[in-house]
């Protein structure tokens, strides 16, 4: 199969790099440590050549991510929702880079929730443009902020993030729960107890995450079992308040995005009694590959 | 007034003494940075004699708090609820200081939940015995971890513990929130809109939180407004989740303890529509009396 472009999702903390057909078949990866955050002095065109530098300068480049933010490569306004392929196609920029590759950067999306508060995203609607097949769909985007989004006939409509990720993160390092804490085995059935307490629970946030505490204290969980107890909780918590908003994810293929957290979701959304499936990871190179033809880039 | 004994309010950050009459009035007030923590090698006895050594050693010290946990100078077994002030007394253990002090260390509370969890207090029990007058009763305890206690006619039948004032000072200082944030400045406009929302979408806290970060994208909230804003969700989001799961501030003084956050928390009740006061901050020298009294000292 012909390379007809290269596709790159980059992220936060991630870099990831496809030489495609156009089809979205993947010929070559190539994954780098170097999210944006690792990035310095804005030396993105350089972090770019160092990864991908043999690959053909004539292939167009097109990528999403929070390398179109503001502390990214290039800035690119949010396109507010409801868009789909074409209103992200139209928001894209484009610039040359210094060996005279031709770049594009795909905008993210913004969302104003009826009661006036904003959300953003990037980098995920090129995933759920890879996955969407059509009808009413809502995606699940695990990670640091976690998205629900919801399409209609492929048009993202709505969305909301969940600072999931994060919060495990900071109570795990930085609270008093993670006193109690040792090692990060995954113990899957503290994962599942948290879960399903989450999921009871949803409101309770504050009040559920002191049981890490307590079970620990009243050794009921295994202090190597309370991280894993701890992250159903907080995804439990996500499920059971984006179920009862009235997200459902309604397709097999609607986890996008994170292989090992990806599981998790799909295990504590069992418990929700929802059947789901994680999505193949190159799901956003099948999203690229969608714009870019719609840029003309395969003509 | 004559001093009838010495009561400590000694938690894990902070030291409260005081020189008391029987009726729990105050004569003498000492406070110190010497929480629990600050106190290294176990040297609690050096560190109280520090604060109080010129009060009559013959006078009978009674003490609660983190003191008496396992990080504490005397570890005194929880007591479960149901439990009022005899209860609470008979839990009471008994030591002589190295100057011959005679003190009596106060049990905390422990309570398990329908679903089986368990939750904890030690100090907060005492504060509701120094502000309880009889009848249905639910007091409210803000702090790093804030309580909800119910009482009848003077008995601790159940309580719930938030980590709302943890959760603040983590995502504070630890997640991506406190990077757009500048200064502390407390600002009542950005509170209160915290609140509401807070109140109003109680499950979705990890969504809601997120707001902080977009509001600030979108300069809808002034980088010196965004800690206000992170307060009053994570405490509008506590007060919304302990009413719908049926508690209620019934009586005026409800808000025991912290004096500059209780009256945050009065100020969202009432956007709560709920009407209450901080109690004085001595209310936990009133409990200590009862219990002195309970145990005889005062004969």
């Amino acid at each position: 199969m012909r390379a007809a472009f290269i596709a790159l999702d980059w992220g936060t903390t991630s870099f990831r790099a496809y030489r495609a057909a156009a089809n979205g078949s993947v010929l070559d990866t190539v994954t780098a440590p170097q999210g944006i955050l690792a990035v310095t002095d804005g030396a993105f065109d350089e972090a770019m050549e160092a990864a991908i530098g043999s690959w053909d300068v004539a292939l167009p480049v097109i990528c999403a991510g929070m390398i179109t933010s503001r502390q990214g490569w290039h800035e690119v306004p949010y396109v507010p929702c409801p868009a789909g392929l074409n209103e992200i196609a139209s928001g894209c920029a484009n610039q040359r880079s210094r060996r005279g590759r031709n770049i594009h950067f795909v905008p993210g999306l913004s969302y104003m929730s009826g009661d006036g508060i904003p959300d953003v995203m990037r980098g995920e609607e090129t995933q759920v443009l890879g996955a969407s097949r059509g009808g009413s769909e809502t995606f699940v985007t695990p990670g640091t902020h976690s998205k629900w989004i919801d399409v209609e006939d492929g048009i993202i409509h709505s969305f909301a993030t969940y600072m999931t990720g994060e919060a495990y993160a900071v109570m795990r390092n930085h609270s008093i729960l993670g006193k109690l804490m040792q090692g990060d085995a995954a113990d899957e059935a503290a994962f599942l107890r948290g879960a399903k307490l989450g999921l009871d629970r949803p409101g309770g946030l504050l009040h559920t995450l002191f049981s890490v505490r307590t079970l620990g204290l009243f050794d009921q969980l295994r202090m190597d079992s309370l991280p894993s107890y701890l992250s159903g909780i907080l995804i439990g918590s996500e499920i059971g308040h984006a179920i009862a908003a009235g997200r459902k994810p309604s397709q097999e293929t609607a986890v996008l995005g994170a292989a090992v957290l990806g599981s998790r979701y799909v295990a504590a959304m069992k418990v929700a009694g929802i059947s789901a499936q994680a999505a193949a990871p190159t799901v956003a190179v099948q999203g690229l590959a969608r714009i870019a033809d719609a840029l003309g880039l395969f003509a």
